[in-house]
């Protein structure tokens, strides 16, 4: 994960404070607080692993002196019953911390299947298939992140990190010409500058204004092609706009560079990721 | 919303931060500070609508003096082209915040359209559909709330305002009657004990110890019919563990009084719900 | 104690900045960095431990790498003179966090052993005295953990973990009957409902709404006594108002299974204890 | 109060989520959003009123539009029915914050009350009563201006903003002259050094040292005299350690410039006040 | 400015933190709570003016009903005696919040006014001087926008917005190829790859790799018109490394299209710019 | 440093996330997660080092395994290639902590370099060189501490610490004898009052009135050296206003105590300190 390392413990406080609260009455007052168990996570569905260092961090915040075992790594096929990490430890902390770490591996690991479901799909061609800005509040950084476990590629970060200019910027610009003009001058140089487009006559204008990316918005294959050609390499073609599985290879076979997918991150399928807990071994009392 | 003001302020602008960094630069380059315009958030499928006082307060956050005008409330049916609001105001206002209004729209009347549909099935019986803990990282009350929108009623908070009594505290604690007792000794009065249970025998194991709530996991529906002749009104009734749409009616009618369902906010389908712009004016410059 | 470890640390922390903001200015130039000694922390009271893990986190936030030894836990019986704990390690880290220390023990042993001295009153009864809201602003976890060390329990954590409906929700809603069915019906099952009543009517009212726990306030002896016996099994009965040192073995007699207390709380003596900081060994500068 | 007011604010919300959590369930259940109503604060036993602004800032924050009227200001003295503030607005705000507000008020009246006494104890002498650092973790702002309020006067804010030399000091720096030399060269020259001594040779010693404070620690009220006289107009004389209602009037009448009592803060007894709430009047549904 | 309102509130409210701590002792303890006065801002020597916007933020958030009249704008050239803005209200917030408008308002101004400088010098040719990442810590944001007042313009926000190969992944990746190759695949197709040269071999091989800018670290002004000359508008071209004042000129003379100056932010001085005070008028007391 | 540890680590922390945000996607596109290196800090200017332990810090929270040597200590002197440290590990967090490290190493060991020069040109006298308010936001216990390190003195910390008389004041309070007896009044004993005057009436007023401490506001050095002898040891004396290197010596040939300089911390230059990284090793994946 690309994230640094206090930030990811930063989140994940602020998780463990949402579910746990004041504390885990159930365990805190049946498990005795030296007890210790081992706990297996397994998956219970085949895909593609994301999280596994996120469910680390989940557990070693509650008991940093727990030992967690990875078996497979992020990107790793899941079949039915492969075991992912084992835990040892504090019986309180697997226990406490089971639910939050398997709800970010389901959570993630259900972003990196279904990407590379679509991924399959364009195997052929040289494209790459690209999250967008429909993430969860809150979990950008991690859902971004699984798309790429899941073989995809990430789209601009923010409204910060790139420009894309939409038709609303068109129209009170005046025409993509001045828009792309205003974006470049007010903007730092380090920054690309995509427009969005719906026909072929504004490929032509975004190509004259010197787009570096030029999004092809909603268009039918046919269309998608002769932008294709149009551009040649003078600048990316991104396709976007209701793209899914079903559609997602048409519009690969058009030459496009990327597609992005709203779908990857804003109606997740979770994985189906268990975690098993041994035998508690509670010392006298 | 149960929400404190400031609280769902804090969590908006949390949220915001992640998605505008330091700023939104392609509005900011082509749409002038002082443009104005009219934004209508509209549905483009049908479903249940949850999330407008966030969608508000996305808004209002960018730009307090903003008009926002409600036309649909939270838990109001959607049917294709329901116009839920018109927003007039700065246009850099309605343009930058659009994403993670309609984010939030979008996976909050999905939840709630998904809990309608399960409580439309079991609509004759006087069952409770609810939520589990398996929600999403930082968005656990948002994801509740849109849950009882949607006509569903949540289960605990988290792991601290409810006992619940699972497999392994039943093993550490050498069965169900000493797990309970322990429970009721360590934890407050107003806590209630629910115990989850596989099989009859544990039910009236858990009947004897005085369980507040019963939760049958995973069990076939002849089973749960016969729990529930044996528990009676000594113990609310909960049926859990892998119940969907197909099956949820054959469940409630064995008179269970509450059936928890986890994919209410694991798996959610964002609702399509959409912004559109009107014309921005801009004053001269 | 219950809070998650990196709860309290950060509750320390931000005590600790407001006690040495930009630094400890006598003890930083006077004291050497590589200064060690060793300091014992002792009562000068008798009366109830608790608060060593919060003091144990004060300084090794401080200074990770200093030693703490344990001679007392939580809820050990305090003489005059016992010896608490150990420290050993910087000089500079032992005199700096002595203050923040030595409050929270102090505030939390007072805490504990008020609330030994009422359960001690009460014995023969099988009743619980617990705690109220009526809390220090900021420190209700650590208060609440307080009251548990001294024997007594708690009650509701905040407005959110359980129904308390008293005379003004009563009045709003026309009734208690109505008051009930409106909590029962908006809020989660796994939540119980206590209503506060007045007279033996209200109990009678109470009772037949179904309520989980019925509050007694500033009802006399004689009337509590009657409603114990009125209300049987069908409900806990909790007594309320004005209840102290002298009246509440009286209260404990009428058979209540509960006896709030709000002065557990809020009016604390401080019990007096001290930290002793031996030789101060600084190498040769 | 000195505080900023958006840290008031931030404090305040921060109280409001210890005792809101995710909503406060049985108002919100019973009570429409609508309904409105008036409030009234007023004391219950004789006292000095503090914390007029903080329990504005309770309610404000739940309902900016809310009207808070103030009758009393803090620093009034309080007699039983004493009527300090008038809130008329949203029912639900003025419930869910009442406990918070009063806990302020209690806690803060109480701390002036306590003060007030004593002052009035030493009101012949041109004395001074201050605080410690004795105060509750995270309150101590606002502690120390109920001292103020009560007519007492505060000690140093932290470690930060005064040198105060003790014994542990004195010793690893080899004497009092040599301490005082220390914190003089190391410190801001805007800071004051103050001198914990036990003994007329102390005092001689912080004398010469030049001191601008010597503290006078657990001297009988004769020593105190003579050291008093020893110091004349050299130094501010400060009586500290055990100082209580009964010792303080004597000990003042030695002509020390200050007296400091940890009790102002480490023991408080809450004054009681408390909140009538009038109709609630609902909106028709 | 772009940054979100609420995130330069919360940056000021910090810095007024850092400033005010527990209270402005002077000015609360002469000047009464009501008085009230007006300040004119004006500068004492020529400049660019940047920062009005954050000053304004300061002592609106001190006492939000103040008037706050802005005479010039950010960017404006300021003579001495430039009246920049009156403000007029709470005599407290004025005093109270001078020092910390006035740290912004001399920084900010600063950075502008030696950019403006820096760029004058550069008029003749169509260059664009940047600024680096040589910021001061937490300022970064107001910093970057203090360059584009000055006329000048910005370079990458932080490692997160775009590729700068440099030397030491030159060395580790294997070559400029390899390490260009290796950007491109693993990172989003939205950010541009800038690639650090030194020698004209070194542009070579940047511009097969296909390199969006090139920037030339260090070179002599000869090698870097070679460079321009070699590049044509196959990539921008920037010009770094110990570029000033002096040598400026020569290097804009060059055809370079960016030049990069580290100076603009690391060695500021501040301008002077100060804030009169007028009559306090107090109410009687 | 006197900054607690750990707030330290979260003011680094805080300034990290500003410039890694998610990631730097240079280093981690280019730089294998295993590779380590070791890194070099050494001068590029002559001057006086300061903030060796902020650097440390930097490179530690990246990767806390990392080993950090140093090789010269705050305040000590640097010639052209002087080492300052060693780092070797991980050469993802020595690449991307790089610009950090060297932005806090360069500014506070610019402010402790023209400290120092200032501070000698005073040295034949014992005469204080101390900064003022005039730092940068949200830095000015780093830069405090570069004052204390370059061999000056810090003035008050804030508007909390000490009480400073300016003209406003007085006019409001009309006087300086009321001003400061206000000041006295209100604010606890164990602060100084200091009052700003720019006449030797002035001076007459203030010494009569107590102050602690005068400041000689922009006044001629005959003047000054007249207010000197007036004042003699009744008052700490400080010179103030445009005080600069050339006429820092003649200012302290007057017998001031303490010389104020706001240009120490405003207008600050820094020192040229680099890194350089050798080899890095990266395991053959």
């Amino acid at each position: 994960m690309e994230l640094a390392k206090h930030t990811l413990q930063q989140l994940i406080a602020g998780w463990l404070d949402e579910d746990i609260g004041s504390g885990d009455i159930t365990t805190n007052s049946i498990v005795p607080a030296a007890a210790v168990t081992t706990g297996i996570i397994h998956a219970k569905q085949p895909g593609i692993l994301a999280g596994v260092e996120a469910a680390e961090a989940v557990f070693k915040l509650l008991a940093p002196e727990l030992q967690f075992t990875t078996h497979l790594q992020d990107g790793n096929r899941l079949e039915v019953r492969s075991v992912i990490a084992t835990i040892t430890g504090s019986a309180r902390a697997i226990l406490t911390g089971e639910r939050l770490a398997l709800n970010l591996l389901q959570r993630l690991s259900g972003i990196a299947t279904q990407t590379a479901e679509l991924v399959e799909q364009v195997k052929p061609h040289p494209v790459r298939v690209v999250d967008t800005r429909k993430t969860t509040p809150g979990l950008r950084a991690l859902e971004k992140y699984a798309v790429r476990v899941g073989g995809g590629a990430n789209h601009r970060l923010g409204l910060y990190d790139a420009v894309l200019i939409k038709d609303n910027h068109i129209k009170v610009a005046g025409g993509i010409t001045k828009a792309v003009e205003k974006a470049r001058a007010a903007n730092r140089h380090t920054v690309k500058v995509e427009v969005e487009v719906e026909s072929l006559s504004g490929v032509a204008e975004a190509l004259a204004a010197g787009a570096d990316i030029i999004m092809l918005d909603n268009m039918d294959v046919a269309t998608m092609r002769r932008a294709v050609r149009q551009i040649g390499s003078k600048a990316l073609v991104e396709a976007s706009g209701g793209i899914h599985s079903t559609t997602i290879a048409a519009v690969a076979a058009t030459g496009v560079h990327i597609i992005s997918v709203g779908a990857l991150t804003h109606s997740v399928r979770a994985l189906d990721i268990s975690l098993d807990i041994g035998e508690i071994k509670a010392p006298p009392q």
